[in-house]
């Protein structure tokens, strides 16, 4: 199975798009663009969505569900959210069909057409925010600290699995607060949720920055982001946190009392996270023999195949698998026993390298006389016969140094792959070649603008640490006082 | 606050609506049907979710994710579906905006119009088997036991907050199978699964039934059902499991090859629960003061209450409180402090009975000295005087005393509504008082749709374990074999 991937050597693209598909993790629907989050993908997705809700609620957040369709109307009084949105949503005119009376099966009803058209949330903030109006009289209502688990779409044309979909699954968090300092901090700390998160549970080290006003959410002042990078060099925009100011408040004329009884408008953020970190957890660990795993979110985190030729030694053999499997799970470890009798070994191993499964346990009879298993790790294709003495601590200990090799692995590749460059050559040949180059940025969009024309690289964010140093644009050559990080990104 | 509820005497209906909103369970938004859940109702939902997933999981179902989007044409295929979703879907014509040439803000681009219409799925039963049918070769790769939550759009022209609303949030289990009898077990398995969700974590007694073929899902042979007794006399349908035969295998052309190397037709099923169970759960237990709410699923299980008038008291009573939450929470029971100081004890005694918390504990001066704690019990509106000596364990304790009256109330109500009828006019006036009434059918479509003209009752469901008896339909004097469940329905 395994042997039919395209390496990442070969084509760095097709690999990605045949392991999504061999590993059983999404598939195209019949729908343009819109994707099949088959069961393997969505369990994942789930541990993705059980870590990230309990941080939220450690930081006092609560789910709320809002409306799907959004008038058409709304999006008219932000005017850059409806820049940023207006051009790929999808629009419900009609809410009936009939049967053609020309017998052509069924069509449209045209006396069924809604009076103003309804749009299918690309984002939330425009209706979340009409909502919050009714919700906010006074500072004692604040702040308001909301997420939602949803699907949005965003009638892409170009769509790619996980990475670009017409519809996909986020979360997005939807905050008001009294004053713009609350705001900001707000946006801030679920930037460092993100960053945690990503680093923690998917093992994916992440640089922290804020958008280039380029690069900016429409309708926001300011974007935070996460940036990854992936095995091409190229880099991935992991999550965002936006500081929305008092627009939203003001489009929705959303005012409270303050403390001195004086109208004011609410200040906002919004912050999401959605299935494209599936696409930068594929591409951040695997390998030409599949997918790799972290143990934290991997739904199978131990297979255990079992090795016999005769009946006998299938009883005997199994009989140890069956108490390994007990001790793993008494050990809270979630383990596969592959007794499948229509497979044979080699191509159990080969499905379950592919499906990124960070340990394989093999026993066969020998091992059932001494006492042994042999240990395979995915994330180094390593093997060792290991007692099974205490075999679950061992492996549950292996679970954590597999999760830390991973992040370092990731982390050194990452690292190695970020550039200082002082000069226009410099620049074009590394953007070339791929990774983050950091460099002297005159603080324009004019010459973010003619950088992206000219390499295809953009602005990918402004350190959230940056030090104010005296320097030269790399490109336009005139004054700058900090360096940025650009990357040509999915 | 609570005083502001219309009672259930007056207005059941109002009572209701007042109950959703003021409890802060949920609200009507901007768009016409749709509903926003608030942060308490979500609450709820997801301790329903997460019981029912895990359900789910341990019956051997996995989760995945399909489009929200099926094209029109997939509903055609299948005869009898298009005729039960057609007339009431939101279909998505066009994929982009544009500002309007004449300045009138935003208006739909008219050259963004879809070759194919798309509907918001009603249910998903196309778009799943017209993927299914990839999934499928041999029988080796049956059964697929997949589940999905998602938000689902159906036009009703007369929506009611979780009852009956244009979007809602619910499950859709979506199996295929080699044989007729695995599928028809699993439907029924299924329907014992909700039935134990609904009697052991809702406190709801339901009867398990089979509906008549008039009142079946649009595609299936048979429709299981779990049906409950509201307060005010009229039954609610609380969730169904459908044997769908080989109809959308059909229909999508999935077939599978069996164990005889010949090509099959697969077997189906479908069952879902949606939003519309909170509806259940507000009618089933609440009462005049507010929502009451099973300790199962309740989000906060006791709310603590300090009582003080000085600086001093506040001090000593606000130590005891949190000592007393800490050890609660230690029991893993979920513990609201109130220690709000700008509302009053009696004003927050009134809201968290309006909310439905189940204990609530006053602590004041006095009790701290004497070691007491004032415990309020919101299913009996009981008081005692408590001992803080173990108060943990015995709320506990107390915990399943409630769930377990909550659940012998209802069920005491539902029987103590369920009759036995023999002639026409019993009949007609026993409906028009409302519950459920047992009487004899002969079987046919005909008699049923003309119950409902005379009586608005519909036929609720045949028991699943219905005896045969040999008697007379209670409507048109016809032989018949069976009695069978009639009520008004919600």
């Amino acid at each position: 199975m395994a042997k039919e991937l395209t390496t990442r050597e070969e084509n760095y693209s097709q690999w990605y798009n045949d392991l999504v598909i061999k590993a059983d993790l999404a598939e195209q629907s019949a729908v343009r663009g819109c994707m099949v989050i088959k069961p393997y993908g969505y369990a994942i997705w789930e541990f993705m969505h059980d870590a990230l809700d309990k941080m939220f609620k450690d930081t006092g957040h609560v789910n709320a569900y809002f409306p799907l369709f959004i008038p058409k109307s709304f999006f008219s009084r932000e005017a850059d959210h409806v820049e940023g949105f207006a051009k790929e949503c999808a629009v419900v005119t009609h809410h009936r069909l009939m049967n053609d009376p020309n017998g052509n099966g069924v069509v449209v009803d045209p006396s069924a057409k809604l009076e103003e058209e309804l749009i299918v949330r690309p984002t939330s903030e425009t209706i979340i925010w009409d909502t919050y109006r009714n919700w906010i009289k006074s500072y004692r209502d604040l702040p308001i600290l909301c997420n939602q688990w949803a699907n949005v779409v965003r009638w892409e044309m170009r769509t790619r699995l996980f990475l670009r979909t017409a519809e996909f699954l986020w979360q997005e968090g939807h905050t008001a607060h009294a004053t713009k300092e609350e705001a900001e901090a707000e946006a801030q700390k679920m930037l460092g949720v993100y960053t945690e998160f990503a680093e923690k549970w998917l093992a994916i080290p992440v640089y922290q920055g804020v958008k280039s006003a380029n690069e900016r959410f429409a309708g926001a002042l300011n974007t935070y982001c996460i940036e990854a990078m992936m095995q091409d060099g190229k880099a991935l925009q992991a999550g965002t946190s936006h500081f929305l100011g008092q627009n939203f408040a003001k489009a929705f004329d959303v005012k409270y009392l303050n403390k001195e009884n004086k109208l004011d408008y609410v200040w906002a953020t919004s912050w999401g996270v959605s299935t494209r970190l599936m696409g930068a957890l594929i591409m951040s660990h695997s390998d030409d023999d599949g997918l790799v795993l972290p143990p934290h979110i991997a739904p199978i985190q131990v297979v255990i195949v079992p090795i016999y030729k005769s009946d006998d030694q299938r009883v005997a053999v199994n009989a140890r698998c069956l108490e390994l499997k007990s001790r793993l799970e008494a050990k809270g470890l979630r383990v596969k026993y592959d007794d499948r009798d229509t497979q044979k070994p080699g191509f159990k191993f080969h499905e379950w390298e592919l499906k990124g499964v960070p340990v394989r346990l093999a026993i066969g009879p020998r091992d059932v006389e001494e006492g042994t298993a042999e240990l395979a790790r995915r994330d180094t294709m390593t093997k060792e016969s290991l007692s099974i003495e205490n075999i679950e601590g061992n492996v549950a200990d292996l679970m954590d140094v597999i999760q830390k090799n991973l992040y370092q692995k990731a982390l050194d590749y990452r690292n190695s792959h970020t550039y200082d460059v002082d000069n226009w050559e410099d620049f074009k040949a590394q953007i070339e070649k791929g990774g983050f180059v950091h460099a002297f940025w005159d603080g324009t969009t004019e010459t973010e603008l003619k950088i992206k024309e000219e390499t295809k690289a953009t602005l990918r964010f402004i350190p959230l640490d940056v030090k104010e140093e005296t320097g030269v644009d790399v490109y336009s050559g005139k004054p700058a006082k900090m360096r940025v990080y650009y990357a040509k990104a999915y």
